[in-house]
């Protein structure tokens, strides 16, 4: 069946009673695939007979369909020319693992980061109306997306609409739990069958036949629009004019199209409320939703891992807060929809009553941990730092301005990897520098992460760590400086250059150095610890004795560590040159870490090549 | 009265027949007060019962209280023992028209920007609970700061609780349209009232007595629940306990003391809805809401401003706009509930269906105005530099990683005077230079902002343009060279050192130069225009033939212009000195715009003191 899906118009040329055997092809080509690439498996099963019914009912590249996240793209991928190349998935020069309007005219919006979709569709629907063009625009978004703040800013716009804008809820009855899905399920079904009109005349007229009834009645009415009104002001769905349908079996391709097509027909916002199993056709996928979320490569038959365990700094970090709730009954932890992933499940079940997880509600943990701080308690908020940037104002005014002690444990810092672009953490050190009152750490190795963990908790003011995704370096195990204020560590002393590296590029310049030995240049290695504030006694000190400084950093050159290292050297006219090596202005696209660093030229091999062509 | 009100419990001992008489004195020295300083009318006035009535049922400091956003918290100021100072309101040194801790411990929450004193307060309860403390906690949040995303994320979170959190709900009809103000009020004496219970059990009286009549309560009582359900899922405010009580009027004393009495005794999440009149006691306040929300001095008889009209670069923006408008239908123009003040009123009247207010909304609208760009739209979004933090994430992902042609008109940049802290805008140099395919610019005067707008609007990509809260400047009219991409433009030529200034620094720089040129220093003055790209070649030809390059920016130093260029000195290995004069790593307070710039040593007198001390 799959042989017959060319490209975007496929999918309308086969019968609807074909389609269930399509979507059995397309699982077995997702799973067989992500076994192999890795990636986000369980969204994408969900989503399949939902993709082809969008495909079935809209004409692509005309009508847009904005994926909130996009983390359940691929079976769209697949209908829209992309079957042959699907097997280069997250690869460099492969397909993205997120829709990319550089990849196809059929992806609409490039997405990667929560609940922006519904932003983005209406933005496109306004444009649509003010250009007098008639394409459709689909939203298409998760129940855990809609726990995010900026979804609910777009309904509120969306309600006013007078045209045609269809947002499909994708509910897995994951990120709420599974009981409230179920009230879901029940409300919708009263509401968009025949049964819930017969239900409101039934009601009507067995009241307006008694003495009083028809008060009664009218009452009822205006109790009902009270009540909607009363959820959330200025927040209306239904009396604002967006309509609901559903719930629609998110597995059965007929109720989907007919939805659908009624929902593409009505004039102003509709939502459609679709039901679907994350992992459906792929038992441990069903059993394991939260491990077959994002994947790494597997085995198809059992569903294991086929990495061997390694020890990441996640993990680390999960170890020291274990440690940290033991030892500080203030200590707590709040995290925005990834206790997984940031490694807190294990801090969550010794310390339910510490542990906070606020659902993806970035801006709201943040402030909400000031809260903590004012209180009393020192909350460690564990959040990605590509997702921590939607707190970048909640961080400067709720934290920073208050000078309070929450401590940022800036997971995913750096490269990522396959997931690419959307999720590079290689802007915290710039974002988090130029708030006052903030301190900004980075750890060499997998010992250090727990000793600075320690300090943040027994520090003052706002502290934040970040380190990358990866396993967690346990070279330099001897080096073990304790950690003061401000203070870096020399890892070698050498002469006429030193290397200043943050974090993870301590590796790498341990790396260059080898290198950079093999050519007579035998360079000062320094693990630079705190980015804000600096060691400044050390670099002027350096600079007694080297005449150039090479500062190393995962992270983009614009406002990081290097800059405010040249600016000190001009500042103290200090007698070195600085070469600065950060992640170039422009934006790297997924391959592994490892080419990400290189395509950035702070790898060890560039980093040694560029020090060699300054030098000679 | 208000002799009588010496601090923070001095409101108890009043009896609440004396209250009313308290509010007017109160009142009059609002009015009084605010005339000579400038500051938050509208607010303020609304609240005084309000506020009255919670020092009444709350002992404070041990109580507290959050005021979301702090520009109704003058009685409250008033109340806790600031009543002598209270004519220092928002002048150097003086009280800060915010919340701050540091000026009362009954200042729980040091507030600025919108939507966040949920979170606050929820931080609070959860670490009062966690201590086992017993104070009360009690955010008071507006209408239009509830449209606000962050408000529903604490919202869906404050849900959860098991112990007391009152919310107020501090409704003035003005965020919000008048008409869903008064849906609000019918539905809440609904609820509140005894009349809901009545209504509820005669309805289930009358179905009982009918055949079929238990299975039609039964579904009726499912669907009341599926309803609120269906409205936002996850988020469902009495079905998870968040108890509802009001409205109450907000200038009746008696009735708001019974209802915060009742709130504050419930378990769980309470929110208090409260109606009060923005602008209460002072007819043009009542009038002229809008105007008198922010207002410079004034003269309380007439209500008229006491400064002369001057034009501010918020007028030149808004000239231009409509010009745009005109000239090319596909400019749009987006803001976040601030249509009058980054002066998009004009526009809106002139396109109407080209305007979008979003309400408080920055992430939704930055994302809005990328879809509106991917629809063939040239979007104009035009926000606070303080505000547009919020959007950070959005501006970096769904317009600058899309390479998405949005403008943003960034208005209030730098320092702004007696707001203090919260809404400087300097950072926006920093925070947009370091987004790959971002262009940033500022114009030197009044002619130069009308240029860049239409530059930019005729450009591609993402371009953002930064100007003060202040009297557009009409110096160096002659000075309009064409806006040429990453081009900077030389006001004059001297020797030695060269001004690199960005903006109203321009202006800064000229003045330093007279000052210099008094001691013998003919300094060149560059005006830099293009913040991001800079304009290297031009830089490198000046250091030929100067020894210092000066740049002057009212932005932070970590990741701003200054720190740029010294990079770029120090990889060409240019042999000049790099001085950067920009804003200091700290918070800078209230006070004038002038204060504010001498603090932070980028006022004229200073630099050229600075550059003196350097050359001598």
């Amino acid at each position: 069946m799959l042989e017959r899906i060319t490209g975007p118009g496929s999918v309308k040329k086969l019968q609807v009673n074909e389609l269930p055997e399509l979507a059995d092809d397309i699982r077995k080509l997702l799973i067989e695939t992500v076994s192999r690439t890795g990636g986000h498996l369980a969204s994408n099963l969900g989503a399949v007979e939902l993709t082809i019914a969008l495909h079935y009912v809209y004409t692509l590249p005309g009508d847009k369909i904005i994926w909130d996240v996009g983390h359940q793209s691929y079976t769209h991928k697949i209908l829209t020319g992309r079957r042959d190349v699907f097997h280069t998935l997250r690869q460099e020069n492969g397909l993205s693992g997120f829709p990319r309007r550089s990849e196809s005219s059929c992806d609409a919006w490039d997405s990667g980061h929560s609940s922006n979709s519904i932003s983005a569709g209406l933005g496109y629907v306004r444009a649509r109306d003010l250009n007098h063009d008639d394409y459709s625009v689909c939203s298409v978004i998760g129940d855990g997306a809609l726990t995010g703040g900026m979804a609910y800013e777009a309904l509120n716009n969306a309600a006013q609409l007078r045209s045609n804008f269809v947002i499909v809820l994708n509910d897995n009855n994951m990120s709420i739990s599974r009981n409230v899905g179920g009230v879901h399920n029940y409300l919708a079904q009263l509401r968009t069958s025949p049964k819930y009109t017969d239900l409101k005349d039934s009601v009507k007229q067995h009241l307006e036949k008694r003495p009083g009834g028809n008060e009664l009645v009218r009452r009822i009415q205006r109790t009902k629009n009270s009540i909607k009104e009363l959820m959330i002001p200025g927040m209306f769905f239904e009396d604002m004019g967006i309509t609901y349908i559903g719930p629609v079996d998110g597995h059965d391709i007929p109720a989907l199209i007919e939805a659908l097509r009624i929902a593409r027909r009505k004039k102003g916002p509709v939502l459609v409320h679709v039901v679907t199993q994350k992992g459906r056709g792929y038992l441990p996928a069903v059993r394991h939703p939260e491990r077959f979320h994002g994947t790494s490569p597997f085995e198809v038959e059992t569903g294991l891992p086929r990495d061997n365990g390694v020890t990441t700094y996640t993990d680390v970090f999960s170890t020291v807060m274990v440690k940290m709730g033991e030892r500080n009954p203030k200590v707590c932890a709040v995290t925005a929809a990834m206790e997984e992933g940031t490694g807190l499940k294990r801090f969550a079940i010794h310390f339910p009553e510490r542990f906070f997880d606020t659902g993806i509600a970035e801006e709201h943990a943040v402030t909400f941990a000031a809260g903590l701080a004012l209180g009393g308690m020192i909350p460690v908020a564990a959040v990605y730092s590509a997702f921590l940037q939607r707190s970048f104002d909640q961080i400067m005014d709720d934290v920073c301005l208050q000078n309070l002690h929450v401590v940022f444990c800036v997971d995913r810092a750096g490269f990522v990897g396959a997931d690419g672009a959307t999720h590079n953490g290689c802007f915290d050190l710039s974002y988090l520098s130029m708030m006052p009152n903030m301190t900004v750490m980075a750890p060499k190795n997998k010992w250090e992460l727990s000793d600075m963990v320690k300090f943040a908790v027994d520090a003052d003011g706002p502290v934040a760590i970040r380190y990358p995704k990866a396993k967690a370096w346990d070279g330099l195990e001897d080096y073990r400086e304790e950690i003061r204020p401000g203070r870096a560590e020399v890892i070698e002393e050498g002469a006429d250059v030193a290397l200043l590296a943050v974090g993870a590029m301590v590796e790498t310049a341990c790396g260059a150095a080898e290198i950079l030995k093999k050519h007579g240049i035998s360079p000062t290695i320094v693990n630079v610890r705190f980015v804000k504030p600096f060691d400044r006694g050390l670099f002027r000190k350096l600079a007694e004795h080297h005449h150039t400084f090479v500062t190393i950093e995962e992270n983009v050159r614009s406002g990081g560590f290097g800059e405010q290292v040249a600016d000190f050297v001009s500042e103290e006219e200090l007698p070195v040159r600085v070469q600065i090596m950060a992640v170039p202005d422009r934006f790297i696209h997924h391959a592994s870490i490892e080419a990400q660093r290189r395509a950035a030229g702070i790898d060890r091999e560039t980093v040694a090549r560029r020090i060699l062509e300054k030098t000679e």
